[in-house]
């Protein structure tokens, strides 16, 4: 069967998201890693930087180099924004399909892109063909594309809690609002100050109220499920933890007698990893810690017209990385699943 | 100045209140400790359960004797619901001033009250009395007070942010939402499964979604504020910390003129325990720990017509014990800031 | 190939080590999960109590059933100290193999036995029979076993970091020193109030210096390992985290002129789950966590006579639920490693 | 009372014991915080990168100007290693008496002080002058000292821990084991990748066991306690806290008739800061958190020859500011204990 291996390049990699990456596709049946880059690590055994794949992968950073990774049936980008643009046209002529876990190509609006990531997009003309690779929105475009732009992490959990809302036209699409919060590694893994375990350690804060490049993300996708503009107010916050997020999402309900419940039962029945909890349920991130699942609850407080979701990811898989290897799995053909069941990890 | 000095007497106190009240009095320069109870622990030292007194509090914990309690200036309860309601009324009939950490006196209506509880309130007729002791609502009548109600940790921090807005009718009083976090001695000092740290650490999670008892608290205060009834939908969260509350609070403005910099400042510019922070500010749990002091900070993201109030406080001490000193100071017309300076912990 | 599967039961299974042993064999290829039995949650979906596994096991708990226990072909027990020791007998008539992952079968001295854990042992007559479960020292007779004690989480970490010295006859074996450190779930899924978020959290201390129950464990598995008794100091701490052991062993050198390295490597080379790092390493628990190895690294600080060794794994995997499906493989005739290959969860 | 406040200067200030020494001095009734300076931050109020001091301290960070320093009574260090040493010289010729919490005086061997820190030393002639300012093991030399060298925070620990027994010659002090454990603020207030949460947090591990800085140190003290010289392994482990040192001591005794815990209470009765606890007891970093206080418990296990202590501080508190501020009152003649009562936070 070696044959049929789906052989994997990664650009990037030694970040938390590309650690993450490994660790999944060191597992996945049907992948062949054939290649990592990193232009700073070039020669460093991919397990002397992440001591949790000793032994699982033998694979050592390499500088890049545009004629390997064109030998790749995938490149999956797990670089900093703005990095992946500059090389995807020329990967996408050498016929190698493209997964970036970058905000590159999210943003349908090269300008707005423009205005929030503060740089000129590299190539505009492909934002179009780009596929935002949420699965449970956009499984059929994902089949056939040759380019998916992988989900911000906030955007993941916001999206899918708010969605079988926004699509119904069930709440006030004008005041929608997402009060997140993201453990650490959210941020990456960069030594700045502010995520430090003496600063970040035994303290809550909001931070970016002002904006935050994910709510253009978000509001992107919920007005393509309205059909209308949508206007939402997003505040993130920091959590003293590394993995997880959890959303709390407030909508003004029109239309009081639909059965939310079913509602959101009904809507996510196909969708392998969205996990609607029974009526009442609160649920926690460490449910989901390592594991490719959204876990979602409806709420509506002493039944009045306020609905509240409650949305829970792990940042790095469903959100990140996990979430990467399900758009794989569908732009290969194979099972959503393949190297996706693990459970969470739990206490 | 012995004969000054305010004789103090606290019913329970082998919880989390309890410590942090012990802590706080064993250095306010006014106060002489006469009596701690406790029935569980009668004859131990209470710097055997708290270590960190040791060498602070030489007291032991004694049975309960009302006796010894008439004897005190003023008694502090940092009991379970439901205690301080069997014996303030004879407390104050021997002339004592009563301060209750716990709710059984926050409500003004005892219907509202048993609905909550789950138990019929033992002294119905004090509760038009009683003093909700919020220094910044409530900070005249508190003065003259016999029986001090201390409010709950997630009321101070919700209804300190919200109060300027409501007091001057800028915002939709129907549609105020509050999405609280809190560290884990929010819940008290209590064996419970889900405070474990092998189940509450690297964990995030909202509970009571349908109803939390402090959720009629604060909309009493802010319909006093207000001057008719408001609707709020109140979300708490358990956030993997100790110590800290982090409210982050919506609302829509009526009128997009006011400066609402301006607006906060002015209404707390007599508060020596409230501190609005700068324009763009994002207070952090942090910045209050151990103090007894509320941050705030207002933003109106991508200038829309959502406000959004971030306050902080220390959930023991602004949130409970320290309030309780700061109520007590007010009570005996000592300078409110009296053994409350200290500042925060920080790292 | 259906009918190949092992057949397996779990007594208990409400704990930590029984979510793990149940996240592992859910994954397990070739396993049938049959039965897993709680008298207080009988009735309970296993996913209920432990949302993680919500997808992954359908089992509900079931009330205690011998018959149903004697039709498997290996039952774990995961209950407290004890309770293993009342059935096994039966199983064993019964022709099923039993892996008890608490304590009832690990002293070969039944006086010993009492001694530690307060109680007369039920079936003394089993201890000699009993093999201790660490492949590493004792594979061979594991494989031929019908009654695996599972070793605590300590002395897995401990007696791997020592074997090689104590084997080899090169430390003093009158002044072992292992200071040991455990994240919470070592203790156990119980409430009790020093594993609290607010009790254990930001905070680190000793226990049990005066003696633990891991003490004559350990003991036994080194002099079998010497072939004469050994002399241990061995003081256990509680970190603020949730998985991981650390074992900082110090041990005198006879004989300074042993490449210790090469000792090690050569002493671990066919344990699959045994990774010695290479020199100078100091190896973390975030490096092992949910996954079934013992990493470890061996210092001589400054060149002295003073030997080091780091040791550290998962408490709930190589010291519970993972070496005992590891274990089950050597029983069963498989390869050791299935089902147990996943990498750690890092960050 | 104005005129004999002392005037006090901090050269650096933006680090962890930089901020730790600033809320003490705020709140020190004999001290006129004068200036504080920091080339990078010059300009910026304390309080906007301290927010905990918001409210507390008013001064803003100065440009270093040697002429200021030199119109105060003392100058605190809270400098990295390197830099009191090329200040000290001319602000001992102005008068002004010094504080360093870094390393630049602690070591009374130039070559030695070379050797580990990388650097030759500034002013080699200052050593022998410099008093070690541990006020148990020195407090009559520092009551005359122009320069006082503050002792590192794992130093503090392990000497308090082991001094009684070194001084009195009751173990064999040719081998010393301390397994020292700390909270991520004792390396600083730095970004560096292994001290970020996502890195820290939920993660244990030893660090430098083949050489620590702090070791010479340590054996410099004992050497001068013991009379002759003393051979100690030190290792020091990162603990996923914030704040608090525990030092596990092990060493062997040569007579095993003396009564140790007599012993330890004997030598520190004299002490404020040196709290020797009961028998049996387990001193926790919490009881420490904030507090200027070294708790110890002193076991023999099993009754054996090895004794083991425990000794726990806050590393920032008496581990680095608050033995400063100690150091500070024994100069200037004051209670040793002057702004140094508060009680530790806990939880």
């Amino acid at each position: 069967m070696a044959q049929d291996l789906i052989k994997v390049g990664i650009v990037g990699g030694t970040g938390y998201t590309g650690v993450e990456l490994l660790r999944l596709l060191s597992q996945h049946p049907s992948v062949e890693l054939a290649v990592i880059t990193s232009r700073a690590e070039a020669g460093t055994a991919v397990a002397d930087i992440f001591p949790n794949l000793r032994g699982h992968v033998a694979l050592k950073f390499s500088a890049p180099d545009p004629k390997m990774l064109a030998q790749c049936d995938v490149v999956f980008f797990a670089t900093p924004n703005g990095t992946a643009m500059t090389q995807v046209p020329e990967l996408l002529r050498a016929g190698v399909r493209v997964i970036d876990l970058a905000a590159d190509f999210r943003l349908k609006d090269a300008k707005l892109w423009q205005h929030w990531y503060g740089m000129p997009h590299a190539c505009p003309e492909l934002l179009s063909e780009a596929v935002y690779g949420l699965p449970e929105l956009n499984r059929a475009a994902i089949k056939t594309a040759r380019l998916v732009a992988n989900p911000g992490c906030y955007p993941t959990s916001v999206t899918l809690g708010l969605l079988p809302l926004v699509e119904q036209g069930l709440v006030d699409i004008q005041q929608l609002i997402a009060d997140a919060k993201s453990g650490v590694s959210g941020a990456g893994r960069k030594a700045e100050m502010n995520l430090m375990l003496g600063e970040a350690g035994e303290n809550f804060k909001a931070y970016a109220v002002p904006g935050h490049r994910h709510l253009p993300e978000i509001v992107q996708s919920l007005a393509q499920a309205a059909g209308q503009p949508v206007a939402l107010t997003f505040v993130p916050h920091l959590v003293p933890m590394i993995r997880g997020i959890h959303a709390t999402l407030y909508s003004k309900l029109k239309d009081s007698k639909t059965d939310l419940q079913a509602l959101y039962e009904q809507r996510y029945r196909d969708d392998p990893f969205v996990d609607v909890l029974p009526q009442g349920a609160h649920p926690e991130t460490k449910s989901v810690r390592g594991a490719n699942v959204c876990r979602i609850a409806v709420h509506r407080p002493q039944g009045g017209d306020t609905v509240v979701v409650l949305s829970v990811i792990d940042n790095l898989v469903k959100g990140a990385a996990g979430q990467a290897v399900q758009n794989m799995n569908i732009l290969f053909g194979l099972d959503e699943c393949v190297g996706l069941t693990s459970a969470a990890l739990m206490p």
